[in-house]
């Protein structure tokens, strides 16, 4: 009797999934301020009606394939996603010297950042597709921190995924602002980080009672997630690709979690 | 095209999925050097053919109503699940103070305790539904150290789990006979466990080359998987729902992973 329930759903969930992955994707200008910025947004064409919306954010290195991948790919699985510009439109950096110093110009200046990201975010609510009670938002490393930025900031987003992003917090009081679960996922082999930097940010979120989950995965470095890392975890930043699966799916489960009433 | 594709496949799973569910159980007598051990099996009845087998470890109580509802609920997920018995026919610990002292000689007597769980493993295999190239263990408390302590043995079990489980070895050069993927779910509120535990546990794996992942849970306490443990993590011990529920999902993703290749 169950079968026979849940078969017609399965297949319906079947099709449904099979007729998407029609992904469009178009660059989008926006701004914060007087900054031009320009993003990257993606959406399956052939979905109808409102869904999550996940915003992306870049590494150091700005707006980068990565991270128009991975918004095709949450696209893909029924998202809208919109890979934010947080440096501004054009402004990438030339080589990892200029990136560190590009990332720690926003890390220091922590309202310019939550102010970049938030802009990001806003536009993204602002696509007709986007159900605004269903968001949330995914970064790598410099991404990582920011959206752990856009939760300090107090953005009413359902969840934020940091990969192998810097957890610090110049202001861990804020903490009391967020009101997104928080998922970190972590390379066990990631040497930006240290243990006093984890411990902080364990009593940051245990302090302010947020709901957050924290994965580390052994041997993957800084980077897990980027293919174009190389594959030598001693140079401090390599691809594991047993790693990157692992934290997409966690990822996933997350997001089938938070966003569980439908979506 | 590729809906009509996968259609069948899926319509398959659903009814497999649905037609499962005659879980059947049974207390098994068997025994590891002169001891005479009780455990507890669960399959599916209506499932055919081999399929992965799961080993679950009671906590200090002993085998007890958790680690038998574990074994039904992973035999209503497919698998055969052996409840192994570590203390002996009828050795139940009277209250807290008794489990301890039990719990804490195994603990120091770690080649005992390998010998218990790896006659548990080893009645575990000799059922005929058991596919033995596709095995796990998991444990609760003193059974995430015991599926540890029958990792670092060296057995043939493709992935163990830890639940709230305590990570110490007195041994950490055996982590080299380690062939299975290793998955340690934990309360960040656990304080048994203490940061200089974590970083003893890393390293011994780190070291050996281990395939592990640790998942720390912010605000859960030790036996987080516990119903009967109370709601006050205060106690140091508390139930906590979110979770009960993300580690179990956790344990399922890991086993879709190390049993990939059909079961």
């Amino acid at each position: 009797m169950r079968a026979m329930k849940l078969m017609p759903l399965i297949v319906v969930a079947a099709l449904a999934t099979a007729a998407h992955a029609k992904v469009r994707s178009q660059l989008v200008e926006y701004k914060q301020g007087d900054t031009v910025l320009e993003g990257y947004l993606a959406y399956d064409d052939a979905a109808k009606g409102k869904r999550p919306g996940v915003l992306v954010v870049h590494a150091w290195m700005g707006l980068d394939d990565n991270a128009k991948k991975r918004a095709d790919m949450l696209a893909g699985l029924g998202y809208v996603a919109f890979a934010a510009d947080i440096y501004g439109k054009g402004v990438r950096p030339k080589d990892r010297d200029e990136a560190g110093k590009l990332a720690g110009k926003y890390k220091t200046d922590r309202a310019l950042l939550r102010a970049r990201v938030n802009a990001g975010f806003e536009k993204m609510l602002a696509d007709p597709h986007v159900d605004a009670a269903k968001t949330a938002a995914i970064g790598y490393c410099f991404g990582g921190t920011t959206v752990l930025e856009l939760a300090r900031s107090g953005t009413a987003v359902s969840g934020v995924v940091s990969f192998h992003g810097g957890l610090d917090s110049p202001a861990p009081a804020d903490a009391k602002q967020i009101k997104a679960k928080v998922l970190v996922l972590h390379g066990a082999a990631d040497f930006y980080e240290k243990p006093a930097d984890f411990a902080a940010f364990q009593k940051e979120l245990a302090d302010a009672k947020v709901d957050w989950q924290l994965v580390e995965y052994g041997g993957a470095a800084h980077c897990f997630t980027d293919k174009g890392a190389g594959n030598d975890p001693s140079t401090g930043c390599a691809y594991d690709a047993a790693a990157d699966t692992r934290s997409w799916a966690a990822m996933r489960a997350f997001f089938d979690e938070i966003f569980k009433n439908g979506k």
